[in-house]
């Protein structure tokens, strides 16, 4: 997960010798996502961020502007982490089942490794007036739009098109509702594991309440279990 | 569904003789969620809430306060008119999916009927900074609650005891987060049917994609389909 942006700011001074300036680049906002999660983006302090990412205040300015750029470039960041770690291990040669199971644990194993960022994306850019919202929408658009691809293959790979054009979008949206609104509880939650947030999140969609009622519950099989390492596994 | 605050504010002055306190209220009420869901909180007026309302400004601070806290009285009356549209239609002694069925009825029959509602709920409210964020997060708490519980009853009447304690809540807040998620994009796609909104929920949360992509979707019995008026037959 390499960030991009570094490459694009190409025109702006680069001041510091020792480090090339993506890694600095990504020293800052990494000290950004932790201070903006834990103080909000009013009480955050270019000082603080600055003392945290061990580079001055002048550089961040002069790499990623004032702290409202700033806090825009930790919103870009986070949530193209967020869409690309999903994406990096649902493969569409699976059977539709195991493509799920593998995006949902794609989606819990980066909220447990990444809480700020996720704090971050759902719980403060939303709050913070108009502009993050905007970006925080086309983020979620996106992803809206690439799961909904993923559900409209999966129909037709089982041969049925029970799908009409355009009506998995809408339930890919509810997909993504449910597995917000379940990474926001879990923040108040910070005993579940991963694997038991992916569990809930599969039973919900896969199985659904008609099934749950009936106690027909969703299990991974041995072949899915082993199909990603648990979240505990992965390297930050 | 009438608004409680109206009786409990009687310490500050009535200087309108012809209408009572409460119907003032919620003529002020009315029109600034109007106001706030066609100009955005910041936009918004109070000049403007005044000719609509056709209730002086000096009464509008009078009865309801600057415009913070009457965005904050908005929400409140908003966010409890809708919990109350949905428990209004649940009925605790119909089966699991009927009662399902009509409080997702419920919601978006709410939704239809109060489109600047959901707008300033759901897309403004959280946009506002840190006290409103707080005021929607613990009407949504509340809500996640309550759909809990109906779970849990809805199991125990089964008889299969498939929840283990404390086991539906996060399930009811992924159902809550997927109906917030599908009612949010029904706002870019306004010429979708309350009932066609509703059904998609009902197939994502019911029935599950497991049935979903092998072509076993979900249809209303005609009992169900009885059960509840269709929205455009609501009066407001």
């Amino acid at each position: 997960m390499t960030d991009n942006r570094a490459e694009s700011n190409g025109d702006r001074p680069a001041r510091a010798k020792r480090l090339p300036r993506a890694v600095r680049e990504r020293q800052i906002l990494d000290a950004a996502v932790a201070v903006f999660s834990q103080r909000g983006y009013h009480a955050a302090s270019m000082d603080e961020i600055s003392e945290v990412a061990g580079i001055s205040k002048p550089m961040i300015y002069a790499y990623l502007g004032a702290k409202e750029e700033l806090f825009a470039a930790c919103i870009q960041r986070e949530a193209t982490r967020l869409v690309e770690a999903i994406a990096g291990v649902v493969d569409e040669s699976l059977p539709p089942r195991e493509q799920l199971w593998r995006g949902i644990q794609g989606f819990f194993a980066f909220v447990a490794d990444n809480r700020d960022s996720w704090r971050v994306l759902h719980r403060q850019a939303g709050t913070q007036g108009e502009p993050f919202a905007a970006e925080l929408t086309a983020g979620r658009k996106r992803a809206i739009s690439v799961i909904g691809l993923l559900l409209e293959h999966a129909a037709q790979a089982q041969g049925v098109g029970s799908f009409a054009e355009g009506q998995t979008e809408p339930l890919a949206a509810g997909l993504v509702g449910a597995g917000e609104s379940l990474a926001d509880w879990w923040l108040d939650h910070p005993e579940e594991t991963p694997k038991a947030m992916s569990g809930r999140l599969m039973n919900l969609v896969w199985m659904g309440f008609g099934n749950l009622v009936q106690g027909t519950g969703w299990r991974p099989s041995q072949a899915e279990d082993a199909g990603l390492q648990r979240s505990d596994e992965v390297s930050a």
